[in-house]
This record gives C-alpha cells, sequence and structure tokens, in this order.
C-alpha cells in the first residue's frame, strides 16, 4: 500500500502564522522534500528526514516525493506560504500526471498557509480589499509578452497588482519592465509596497508611489503589492501609513 | 491611551486552520465585533463580550470597535477567511480615514488568514497553479457592468478566476450571467470549482466543466474558481480528479 502525501504550506515564514493543520501534516510525515530554507524551518525529530533541493528542481523534487509515496513512505513536499499560489502543489499534480499509473492512486492532501501578499496587505493595510490578482513575474514558465500583457490587462481593467518572483540573480531586468508597464497604465501616485519577511523579526514594508517604485528594493523573498487608481493612502502621526482598496468602485474605474 | 483594534482572520472554518497568532489576538481582545457566524467560532471566556451585527454592516461595525478601542478597551474585529479579502479590513481602513482624528492614533494589527480560495483550492488539487485573479462578484459596491468588464479581461488574458460572493437572496442572477459572461471567453470544458465548507466536515466540493455550470450549485458562502484554457483534469479512480494551471504557459495561451 502506499504511502500519504503531504504538500505543506508553511506560511510567510513567522511560526505563528502555520496553522495547526500544517503542524500535525509535518509530524505524520516521515521523509520532507523541500527548498532548504523551507526544511530549515521545520523541527524535525530522529527518525524524519530532510531531502533538501534548490529552487529550480521543482518537478524532480515532485517525483522524488511521488515515489517515496508509492514506495509506502509518508512523505511531506513543503512550501512556504501557500503551496498552491506559485509553488509545490501544481508540480505535484503536473508529476503526477505524467507519471506512472500507480501514482493516481496516492493520497495527496494539500494544506493550504497564509501566501505571501495576504502577509503582506496585512502589515500594510488592506490594499486588497477589492478585485485583485496574482501574477508571478518569471519568464522561466512563460514568455515576457504574456505577462506584459497580463500587468496591462489586470492594472486596466482596475485589479490591483500582487507580483511573486519579482526579481533573481537569473532575472534583473523584468521588474523594472513591469514597472515601466504599469506606469503606462496608472497614476504615477499609485501606491506600491514592497513587502519582504512580512510578519518577521526582519521584516521590511516600504510603500513609494509606482512613479517613485525602483527595483532596487525588492529581492526574490519579496511580494510586491501595486494599488489601483482607486487605492488609498491614510497618513498617520508616527505611524506607517494604512494603504487601502475601497471596497466600493466607481464605473470609471480604471 | 486608546486600546489596540485587531482584525483577525479565522480562516475558512476549520479550527486546524486558525493560525495560533489569530488565537493569540482572540485571547488578547476584550470585545468582538463580527458577523454573527464568525463569532459563533469563538471560544470567549468569562469578560470578553460578543457584539453580532448583520452581514451588511461593516461601516458601522468597524466604527463601533474603533470608537470602544478609542475609549481605551482592546477589541477585535473578526472576519473568516483572511479580513483582507472582501472582509472587514477595508471597512476598517474606510471608517478611520472618515472618523475622527484620534481614530489614526489607534494600534491596528491586522491578523492574516487562509481566504476560501485557497481553502477550495487545496481540496482540488493546484487550480491557482499559474496566474489568478480574485474578483467579487457583489454589484452592492460596485456598478455590474464593471465586474462583466473584469470577467472578461481577466478571462480573456488567462487568468484562472476566484469568485467571492456568488449569489445570495438579493442578488440572484449575477452568477449566472458571469457563467454566461465567460462562456464567451473560455472553452465549455474548462474546469469549474464549487468550494463550500472547505475542509469542515460538511464540505461540498463540486468540479464541472464551465459549460455545464449551473448558479444552482453555489450560496453565499461557496467559493468558485473557475480555470483558465491551461487549466487540466486529472482523473482518479476511486478519487476525486485533482485539477490544475501548470506552471507553465505558452505565448498563444489566453
Amino acid at each position: 500500500m502506499s504511502g500519504r502525501l503531504f504538500v505543506i504550506g508553511l506560511g510567510p515564514g513567522n511560526a505563528d502564522q502555520v496553522t495547526p493543520e500544517a503542524t500535525v501534516a509535518v509530524r505524520a510525515s516521515r521523509e520532507f522534500f523541500g527548498y532548504k530554507p523551507y526544511l530549515d524551518r521545520l523541527k524535525l525529530s530522529d527518525g524524519q528526514i530532510a531531502h533538501a533541493s534548490d529552487n529550480r528542481e521543482e518537478i524532480s523534487r515532485a517525483e522524488a516525493a511521488l515515489k517515496r509515496a508509492a514506495e509506502g513512505i509518508d512523505v511531506a513536499v513543503v512550501s512556504g506560504g501557500d503551496p498552491g499560489v506559485f509553488a509545490m502543489a501544481a508540480a505535484v499534480c503536473e508529476a503526477v500526471e505524467n507519471g506512472p499509473k500507480e501514482w493516481r492512486d496516492i493520497e495527496i492532501t494539500n494544506v493550504p498557509g497564509v501566501t505571501a501578499m495576504l502577509a503582506v496587505a496585512a502589515r500594510a493595510g488592506a490594499p486588497l480589499g477589492h478585485d485583485f490578482c496574482a501574477i508571478s513575474l518569471s519568464d522561466n514558465l512563460k514568455p515576457w509578452g504574456l505577462v506584459e500583457r497580463r500587468l496591462d490587462a489586470a492594472s486596466q481593467a482596475g485589479f490591483v497588482i500582487a507580483l511573486y518572483n519579482p526579481i533573481s540573480k537569473a532575472r534583473p531586468w523584468q521588474l523594472g519592465k513591469a514597472f515601466e508597464r504599469l506606469r503606462g497604465n496608472l497614476p504615477a501616485s499609485t501606491p506600491v509596497i514592497f513587502g519582504r519577511a512580512a510578519g518577521r523579526p526582519d521584516e521590511r514594508i516600504e510603500i513609494v508611489p509606482l512613479g517613485q517604485a525602483r527595483p532596487e528594493s525588492a529581492d526574490m523573498a519579496t511580494c510586491i503589492i501595486v494599488g489601483s487608481s482607486e487605492t488609498r493612502t491614510i497618513e498617520r502621526t508616527g505611524r506607517r501609513p494604512l494603504v487601502y482598496t475601497p471596497r466600493y468602485a466607481a464605473e470609471a474605474s480604471r
């Protein structure tokens, strides 16, 4: 009989934001597959084994985990944030679809988590308070032209935009291009939130107008939220401003 | 000195999906403001007081909580899911902006949670595995024409779409109209997931092709995920199919 496979979301990085469901799933698993910084967050006990792999080896990692589950081991694939948002759940499904038939018999349990944009939004106010979208800026798996088309469609239709995977050493120019593109569709005063390590001691939240947003403010662990033309900023004395998108919108909104 | 105000996300409804951070914030609060079904989830102790209000009284609820916080009481405004996604965080910001100046001095802490689309996606596979958006179908606060424009923009640009607030007694026709609109832009075979009470004992997950999606499958507590033209279904014997959107996309994707 095959083992179970848990695809676990560990949340944004703060232990207080790991759900009890995720904690139980970690306890129930014997082998763990994931990107090393996520595995390092686990407090494993004797007999639990971590298999670290590189950030970009998602399919081979999923296959390795499915193989061990098929051999009867209870395994976990771990992601930061939520496993279903630009993370391992889709890679596991893809590996199941293309893998041996018996992998379809494996009991797969996805354990949702707090994804980065929710943690960043919480620290900034309520920027996602109205219709919004999430776009990965990585062009490793889709052509850059499609990213630009989506940035246009979303900003022109009045969606707030959360940008995942904004920048990396191998992808240095995409975020600058994205800001440029968005400046063509949105007022220069539109609030942009750079959120890194939200809710952790090393948290860094920066709020700037789109006209002044620079790629240098982000690294690969940053989630960026770009407001719509309706997004507002409330200044406060001695506190970070509150950025929020009202629940209402007028027809003219774009 | 004013009290603190917590805006707490209780997750989709399963106690195992409430973060420890939310549990701590509940313990720290003395008065609670929210829609009754959410307040009913709390296990309050003596001396903690719940003020229930109706679903549509968001601004007056936010004002009542801010008033008590300004009087020195530690208060909590509770939402299901995540408070920043079509929930109370934006209403609290709006009340702060339009309220007395001293409300800007109140320490406001948003506690993020697992929002409905993440819980539903987890149970279905990985439908949100690629770029996606979230749209509230309620036209109480925005004109219906804008909703249709956003449905078109998102489906034509290849976003997976999560629909919040799909239907209610006062808004019976909007969901049918939305499906009709989406059928104009997407193949009839596009998977649609109706998710209700995801992760709870009374969970109901229904997966149908867009061509057969009917508003009767939803109620006001349902979150609906409509795939893109890239979203795939993996059939499994004796298990629910896995619905996922691949991490990659080709230029032609729409």
